[in-house]
Protein backbone atom coordinates (compact mmCIF):
# COMPACT_ATOMS: atom_id res chain seq x y z
CA UNK A 1 0.00 0.00 0.00
CA UNK A 2 1.39 3.29 -1.07
CA UNK A 3 -0.14 6.79 0.29
CA UNK A 4 1.74 10.36 -0.54
CA UNK A 5 0.18 13.91 -0.86
CA UNK A 6 0.31 14.74 -5.13
CA UNK A 7 2.84 17.19 -4.54
CA UNK A 8 5.21 14.80 -3.54
CA UNK A 9 5.71 13.74 -7.10
CA UNK A 10 7.94 15.91 -9.67
CA UNK A 11 5.13 17.98 -11.95
CA UNK A 12 6.88 18.06 -15.76
CA UNK A 13 5.58 20.53 -18.40
CA UNK A 14 2.94 18.39 -20.10
CA UNK A 15 4.64 18.01 -23.85
CA UNK A 16 4.38 19.81 -27.49
CA UNK A 17 1.24 21.23 -28.16
CA UNK A 18 0.01 21.97 -24.79
CA UNK A 19 0.04 25.60 -22.93
CA UNK A 20 0.91 26.36 -19.57
CA UNK A 21 0.59 22.54 -18.57
CA UNK A 22 2.13 20.69 -16.30
CA UNK A 23 1.48 16.64 -15.68
CA UNK A 24 2.11 14.43 -12.52
CA UNK A 25 2.18 10.84 -13.33
CA UNK A 26 0.42 9.65 -9.33
CA UNK A 27 -0.08 5.87 -9.92
CA UNK A 28 2.05 4.08 -12.60
CA UNK A 29 3.31 0.85 -13.78
CA UNK A 30 6.61 1.51 -11.65
CA UNK A 31 4.24 1.74 -8.33
CA UNK A 32 2.50 -1.73 -9.75
CA UNK A 33 -0.44 -0.52 -11.47
CA UNK A 34 -1.27 -2.92 -14.65
CA UNK A 35 -4.49 -1.70 -15.62
CA UNK A 36 -4.88 1.80 -15.82
CA UNK A 37 -2.46 5.15 -14.83
CA UNK A 38 -3.65 8.13 -12.39
CA UNK A 39 -2.09 11.86 -13.56
CA UNK A 40 -3.20 15.10 -12.15
CA UNK A 41 -3.09 17.81 -15.06
CA UNK A 42 -2.66 21.67 -13.69
CA UNK A 43 -3.43 24.16 -16.66
CA UNK A 44 -2.95 27.85 -15.92
CA UNK A 45 -5.05 30.60 -16.76
CA UNK A 46 -5.36 30.88 -20.80
CA UNK A 47 -3.41 27.37 -21.33
CA UNK A 48 -5.09 24.21 -23.16
CA UNK A 49 -4.43 20.43 -23.50
CA UNK A 50 -3.79 19.44 -27.90
CA UNK A 51 -6.93 19.25 -29.78
CA UNK A 52 -6.27 15.67 -30.68
CA UNK A 53 -8.00 12.19 -30.52
CA UNK A 54 -6.38 8.59 -29.86
CA UNK A 55 -7.57 5.27 -29.04
CA UNK A 56 -7.74 5.34 -25.77
CA UNK A 57 -10.18 6.84 -23.36
CA UNK A 58 -9.79 9.05 -20.48
CA UNK A 59 -11.86 9.47 -17.42
CA UNK A 60 -11.37 12.77 -15.51
CA UNK A 61 -12.47 14.33 -12.16
CA UNK A 62 -11.97 18.08 -12.11
CA UNK A 63 -10.40 19.39 -8.43
CA UNK A 64 -10.49 22.50 -9.05
CA UNK A 65 -11.12 25.68 -11.44
CA UNK A 66 -13.25 25.91 -14.78
CA UNK A 67 -12.34 26.21 -18.45
CA UNK A 68 -14.35 24.36 -21.64
CA UNK A 69 -13.95 21.47 -23.28
CA UNK A 70 -13.95 21.35 -27.05
CA UNK A 71 -15.08 18.61 -29.15
CA UNK A 72 -14.79 19.06 -32.85
CA UNK A 73 -17.12 21.95 -33.04
CA UNK A 74 -18.68 21.16 -29.77
CA UNK A 75 -17.70 23.38 -26.45
CA UNK A 76 -18.84 22.18 -23.08
CA UNK A 77 -18.13 24.23 -19.94
CA UNK A 78 -16.61 22.32 -16.97
CA UNK A 79 -15.92 23.41 -13.41
CA UNK A 80 -14.92 21.72 -10.03
CA UNK A 81 -16.65 18.65 -8.85
CA UNK A 82 -17.53 17.73 -12.50
CA UNK A 83 -17.03 14.03 -13.87
CA UNK A 84 -15.77 13.56 -17.76
CA UNK A 85 -15.71 10.56 -19.97
CA UNK A 86 -13.82 11.13 -23.44
CA UNK A 87 -14.81 8.00 -25.76
CA UNK A 88 -11.86 6.58 -27.40
CA UNK A 89 -11.18 7.94 -31.03
CA UNK A 90 -13.46 11.23 -29.95
CA UNK A 91 -11.47 14.60 -30.79
CA UNK A 92 -11.02 16.35 -27.48
CA UNK A 93 -8.97 19.97 -25.87
CA UNK A 94 -9.21 21.31 -22.53
CA UNK A 95 -8.85 25.05 -22.17
CA UNK A 96 -8.43 26.58 -19.25
CA UNK A 97 -10.38 29.99 -19.76
CA UNK A 98 -11.16 30.92 -15.58
CA UNK A 99 -8.93 32.99 -13.91
CA UNK A 100 -7.36 30.25 -11.58
CA UNK A 101 -5.25 27.16 -12.01
CA UNK A 102 -7.32 24.47 -13.13
CA UNK A 103 -6.15 20.76 -11.41
CA UNK A 104 -7.66 17.45 -13.25
CA UNK A 105 -7.17 13.95 -12.47
CA UNK A 106 -6.88 12.01 -15.38
CA UNK A 107 -6.72 8.24 -16.33
CA UNK A 108 -6.23 6.18 -18.96
CA UNK A 109 -5.98 2.41 -19.32
CA UNK A 110 -2.45 0.56 -20.14
CA UNK A 111 -4.30 -2.46 -21.85
CA UNK A 112 -5.96 -1.89 -24.99
CA UNK A 113 -9.49 -1.97 -25.32
CA UNK B 1 -18.38 13.48 -24.57
CA UNK B 2 -19.94 13.43 -21.18
CA UNK B 3 -19.54 15.89 -18.87
CA UNK B 4 -21.86 15.91 -15.32
CA UNK B 5 -21.55 17.36 -11.90
CA UNK B 6 -20.52 14.28 -9.27
CA UNK B 7 -23.72 15.31 -7.14
CA UNK B 8 -26.02 14.41 -10.34
CA UNK B 9 -25.34 10.91 -9.68
CA UNK B 10 -27.41 9.23 -6.85
CA UNK B 11 -26.07 8.27 -4.11
CA UNK B 12 -26.67 4.36 -2.74
CA UNK B 13 -25.37 2.98 0.67
CA UNK B 14 -21.91 1.50 0.27
CA UNK B 15 -23.74 -2.02 1.75
CA UNK B 16 -22.52 -4.44 3.75
CA UNK B 17 -20.15 -4.48 6.09
CA UNK B 18 -19.63 -0.61 5.62
CA UNK B 19 -20.68 2.04 8.14
CA UNK B 20 -21.72 5.59 7.36
CA UNK B 21 -20.34 5.12 3.95
CA UNK B 22 -22.12 5.76 0.61
CA UNK B 23 -21.12 5.31 -3.26
CA UNK B 24 -21.54 7.24 -6.35
CA UNK B 25 -20.64 4.93 -9.26
CA UNK B 26 -19.46 8.12 -11.91
CA UNK B 27 -17.99 6.56 -14.97
CA UNK B 28 -19.20 2.84 -15.74
CA UNK B 29 -19.83 0.27 -18.70
CA UNK B 30 -23.13 1.83 -18.82
CA UNK B 31 -21.57 4.79 -19.87
CA UNK B 32 -19.05 3.12 -22.54
CA UNK B 33 -15.83 2.83 -20.16
CA UNK B 34 -14.44 -0.70 -20.63
CA UNK B 35 -11.24 -0.60 -18.85
CA UNK B 36 -11.85 0.43 -15.38
CA UNK B 37 -14.71 2.46 -13.06
CA UNK B 38 -14.28 5.47 -11.09
CA UNK B 39 -16.53 5.68 -7.96
CA UNK B 40 -16.88 8.51 -5.51
CA UNK B 41 -17.22 7.67 -1.63
CA UNK B 42 -18.43 9.34 0.74
CA UNK B 43 -17.66 8.40 4.39
CA UNK B 44 -19.16 9.96 7.10
CA UNK B 45 -17.28 10.92 10.40
CA UNK B 46 -16.85 7.28 12.80
CA UNK B 47 -17.74 5.64 9.11
CA UNK B 48 -15.51 2.99 7.85
CA UNK B 49 -15.11 0.52 4.68
CA UNK B 50 -14.96 -3.46 5.37
CA UNK B 51 -11.51 -4.83 6.05
CA UNK B 52 -11.16 -6.69 3.10
CA UNK B 53 -8.98 -8.06 0.46
CA UNK B 54 -9.37 -8.83 -3.18
CA UNK B 55 -7.91 -9.84 -6.44
CA UNK B 56 -8.34 -6.72 -8.12
CA UNK B 57 -6.43 -2.90 -7.52
CA UNK B 58 -8.02 0.50 -6.18
CA UNK B 59 -6.58 3.64 -7.08
CA UNK B 60 -7.72 6.10 -4.80
CA UNK B 61 -7.70 10.45 -4.85
CA UNK B 62 -8.81 12.06 -0.99
CA UNK B 63 -10.66 14.80 -2.34
CA UNK B 64 -11.99 15.97 0.90
CA UNK B 65 -10.77 14.89 4.58
CA UNK B 66 -8.84 12.48 6.77
CA UNK B 67 -9.02 9.39 7.97
CA UNK B 68 -6.66 6.24 8.72
CA UNK B 69 -5.97 3.43 6.23
CA UNK B 70 -5.43 0.31 7.87
CA UNK B 71 -3.53 -2.86 6.12
CA UNK B 72 -3.58 -5.89 8.84
CA UNK B 73 -1.45 -4.30 11.79
CA UNK B 74 -0.16 -0.91 9.84
CA UNK B 75 -2.38 1.96 10.03
CA UNK B 76 -1.72 5.19 8.00
CA UNK B 77 -2.92 8.57 7.78
CA UNK B 78 -4.50 10.24 5.01
CA UNK B 79 -5.70 13.43 4.12
CA UNK B 80 -7.08 15.54 1.19
CA UNK B 81 -4.51 16.14 -1.88
CA UNK B 82 -3.33 12.50 -0.96
CA UNK B 83 -2.81 9.17 -2.97
CA UNK B 84 -3.52 5.83 -2.34
CA UNK B 85 -2.57 3.32 -4.42
CA UNK B 86 -3.39 -0.28 -3.05
CA UNK B 87 -2.05 -3.45 -5.21
CA UNK B 88 -4.58 -6.58 -5.84
CA UNK B 89 -4.89 -9.40 -2.50
CA UNK B 90 -3.68 -6.72 0.59
CA UNK B 91 -5.77 -6.69 3.27
CA UNK B 92 -7.55 -3.07 3.65
CA UNK B 93 -9.92 -0.88 5.41
CA UNK B 94 -10.92 2.79 5.15
CA UNK B 95 -11.72 4.64 8.15
CA UNK B 96 -13.04 8.06 8.92
CA UNK B 97 -11.87 9.49 12.59
CA UNK B 98 -11.78 13.02 11.16
CA UNK B 99 -14.52 15.56 12.16
CA UNK B 100 -15.53 15.98 7.93
CA UNK B 101 -17.10 13.82 5.71
CA UNK B 102 -14.13 12.03 3.77
CA UNK B 103 -14.87 12.40 -0.04
CA UNK B 104 -12.80 9.75 -2.19
CA UNK B 105 -12.16 9.00 -6.01
CA UNK B 106 -11.99 5.23 -6.02
CA UNK B 107 -11.29 3.67 -9.55
CA UNK B 108 -11.32 0.10 -10.11
CA UNK B 109 -10.21 -2.12 -13.55
CA UNK B 110 -12.92 -4.26 -15.30
CA UNK B 111 -10.42 -6.63 -16.77
CA UNK B 112 -8.41 -9.07 -14.69
CA UNK B 113 -4.61 -8.93 -14.29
Amino acid sequence: MNVFHYTTVTQKDAGPQTSKTNVRWLITKELGAKNFAMRLFEIQPKGYTPLHSHDWEHEIFILEGEGILVSGEKELRFQAGDVVFIPPNELHQMKNNGSKTCKIICLIPYKEN
